[in-house]
């Protein structure tokens, strides 16, 4: 344990690094994924159950905690951590992004944003110094900057604007986070899919300081082949030495793909979303349980996966439960999809350490390849 | 292990007798808790999780599991136990309930009911020999009779008639129950709350000669004291060296008042409806955590639980999840409320053994009565 945040590289291949963030609250092993547990739980899933699929931490929504239970009634039962019961690093998004996408009666100035819950229609105020303070309140181990994220595509000059402004918001939210031992505050590129203000972003937020930078603006809507173009030189603007963190992203494509090309962290609801709605990821590709295909079939979901569901359940039970609206369907689906990301990250992170990242690519396209052509 | 079904009384308290059943998949200790696995899962737990609550047995809907996935595809798929992952006893109900009371276009005939499916509209039928076929594909290790269950209150004549057609049934059943070494068959006495027809249910019921014995037609609407009145007579008529079930009971207390009576097995989906509701049953009562009362309540559901609600959580966030309808709500009160009722049967099971029930008994209701000044 230590006392301090810290990052280490271990090892690269290529533009893809794998290491170790240390912090108060535990290691995180990098390339790592982080598990969503936006209302104070990764949904369906008790904290005990996402450990054993390998989580090293966990990312929790600022926008909704603030509205509910709020952040000073998690400070006063003691912090985000001993309220979800994880004890784990937590790493907290600023509000931004989640606030333009879901709240109401939204008011954008330079002090910050004014808008409406969308739970109860009631007021608030999300602005760089409020969103650090609410992160403090729940205990937040990694701190991310207040920032403005618009919807891609969007033109040019209306890019420029909200990244101008992200990085006023980054340099008050930096003064703001202050001085915390052992807790980490991290910048977020903005610019959309201009290299050049990509590249001023950077130089603007290099120039504040950071313990680790995000590369925001990405997975809004710009698809995989714009990201992957934004994600080959952008990760290359930013400190070899800090983390970087591609926000919100992804299927498992595009987590490969964002590790070959450097990034070291990354969250996503889909896994936890997909197990909800009867989809199920595997080596073959992303599986459907509902389509009736499956009702008969005495196999597990995936050969040879030491999940709950894959040990213990054939694909026509998961079928069976999936069309029946049991609980237990999304229960076995979350921890299975989270098993598999989880599986997927040490995967890419031994490849790395080998030296094995270009063949593993290969194998990965390939078997899902393949699964196109099983009776699925 | 054994290869036998069988039942042995170690202890008697008064009415009350704690004891053994023994089946080729496993003991279970009596008095005894069956939670309820309607639809081939006992809802938001997975089935470890139940075992970790102390339950020996669960049980299963013929009803449900006939219209889907249907009895056939599960014994195709290796029987219920496989199909589920529960390695323990089931007891499978008859359907003879359920049908009553879930399907629609029923019709009652000598032979049996014709319904239609609540799910998809589709035309069945069951009968006391479609009933055990059905019993004998999912595998069940202790199979109910087929017989009609009024609802209470109804006129004594139309009690008598389903009385003696359920008695014709039971005939039917045990004919083709047939010898299945291993597997019980339990016949279920009806009579209403008339002493003349329980005890003429009873005579008949024993001349056939069954496993063990079900005090059926109660929990239907009659209220405690009418169920009570009977249990104060009825399990007296029957075999004392054979187990007795009491269908669908019930509360704590009722429990309590049915184990006094010389009840040794029950089972009710009360305490995983409930969980899904918000609701905890606890040694001080019931507690509705979606009361705003709780919200900022550090303290855990119940103190000294080693539930993982109760080990884990406060009961601001218990409320927090309940309010956020989060699966996880559902999840750790289902959890709690399933180990609360186990634990309840093996303080029961240990007063019997003690010859301290009636002590016990007291206590047991001196704290749900201290509950109701606390600031719950």
């Amino acid at each position: 344990m230590t006392d301090k945040f810290s990052f280490q590289v271990n090892a690269t291949d290529g533009a893809a690094r794998s290491g170790i963030i240390s912090t108060p609250r535990g290691q995180v092993r990098t390339p790592a994924f982080m598990p969503v547990g936006t209302a104070a739980t990764v949904k369906a899933m008790l904290p005990g159950s996402v450990r054993e699929t390998g989580a090293d931490i966990l990312l929790g929504n600022t926008y909704h905690l603030m509205l509910r239970p709020t952040a000073e009634r998690i400070a006063a039962l003691g912090g985000l951590h001993r309220f979800m019961n994880w004890d784990g690093p937590i790493l907290t998004d600023s509000g931004g992004f989640q606030v333009m996408s879901l709240a109401s009666l939204r008011k954008l100035t330079e002090e910050g944003v004014t808008f409406a819950s969308h739970i109860d229609g009631s007021k608030h105020m999300l602005s760089p110094e409020r969103s650090m303070e609410i992160q403090r309140l729940l205990g937040s181990d990694i701190v991310m900057c207040f920032d403005e994220c618009p919807a891609l595509p969007a033109d040019e000059a209306e890019v420029k604007r909200a990244t101008d402004l992200s990085m006023r918001w980054a340099q008050r939210s930096r003064d703001a986070f202050g001085d915390r031992p052992g807790h980490a505050l991290f910048g977020i590129m903005q610019g959309g899919v201009t290299p050049e203000l990509r590249a001023a972003s950077a130089e603007k937020l290099v120039e504040i300081g950071f313990d680790g930078y995000a590369v925001g603006g990405l997975a809004v809507g710009e698809g995989q082949e714009a990201m992957f173009g934004v994600l080959d030189y952008a990760p290359g603007l930013l400190p070899a030495d800090k983390p970087r963190y591609l926000m919100g992203v992804g299927k498992p494509d595009d987590i490969v793909g964002a590790v070959q090309r450097g990034i070291d962290m990354m969250d996503c609801v889909l896994p936890s979303r997909s197990g909800r709605t009867g989809q199920a990821w595997t080596a073959r590709g992303q599986v459907n349980l509902r389509n009736a295909r499956h009702k008969d079939d005495p196999r597990p979901l995936e050969e040879g996966c030491t999940c709950p569901a894959c040990r213990g359940y054939s694909r026509a039970y998961l079928h069976h439960v999936v069309k029946s609206d049991e609980i237990i369907a999304s229960m076995l689906l979350t921890w299975h999809n989270l098993h598999y990301y989880q599986v997927l990250m040490q995967d890419l992170r031994d490849a790395i350490a080998a030296g094995a990242l270009d063949a593993f690519v290969v194998q990965f396209h390939a078997q899902r390849a393949a699964g196109d052509i099983e009776p699925l």
